[in-house]
């Protein structure tokens, strides 16, 4: 299966941040030092049935992604 | 100076693919094997005035990562 | 396999412009009278090894919907 | 009224699920068997003054796509 | 006609800069110094006839919108 | 420091209106009659550490600038 965007990791589900109608997903990232997270639905989470552990794509499209130069 | 965004890393350009309108700006990443790549606007990749080598900030917000689950 | 998002259809690819950075391609939908469309860089495109008549998973974040009523 | 978007629908508002600052409206569609999803702030879907049964105008811009590939 | 953006404001067409797939629309806005600009393919561009002087509704959801604190 | 994006204003915070994961920050602008807002997570609002009163930079992607015309 293949994706259609320039960005993508594979990462650990850390911890899930449940709200009333989104879910924050905190990710540990294999080969970077810095944490990761992604907001969804709340149903969108549960539809992934997502826990601490898990082993998830993280897939970002290429025009998502600002780049800022000091 | 602070951005309200969830994914931050550094990075180095690798490379520019110029468009018409758009720019790809291919990047390597300092903690992970694979690269990365943004899309803007030519325009905007003129005034970061972009080439390879420069060191750049990458900005995700969360609401734009989607997670995957076999 | 399952993604992160609300909006899931089937759509076969119809057509694709290519520009010097970006394609877009162009879809058919099974069960809708309206095409869609989406935006990739020509680089997504050519990994995907899009061409018409190609089934393709069509995935939209519920964020990035937008309403409007009259 | 024309929108600069590739995508657009019409659909029928399902269902509101509201959260403290975000509200997700779920849509059955007219042409398609799927439904969809909408996230918004509350505010805005208070704006919109939404409620099940009413018609909407969908609108999703070509570069929110993501296209997947078996 | 009702939006659900956060975002909403009134400008003037500048110029239209046309690539192979996208198409930059430059903007001039009312109450603002600044100057604004869309992306969009260029077959949106065209479906509304976009020129310059062409008064539009530029709309943007809050969750596209990055903070920044210095 | 520059931004690779199109839309660039400065804002100040007026209120912030916080849901179990997500935080609108609703912004005046200087140059503009009309308010704005911002989404992001609650997390990121108290990384920036956001009050009523601050100067905040407001960064738009271009591409996430939809146009409606008349």
């Amino acid at each position: 299966m293949k994706f259609g965007a320039r960005n993508q990791v594979t990462a650990t589900v850390e911890e899930l941040v449940e709200g009333g109608v989104m879910c924050q997903v905190k990710l540990g990232q294999v080969d970077a030092s810095a944490g990761m997270s992604s907001v969804m639905t709340l149903e969108s989470a549960r539809d992934l049935d997502l826990k601490p552990g898990d082993r998830v794509r993280v897939v970002v499209k290429a025009i998502h992604v600002l780049l800022v130069k000091d």
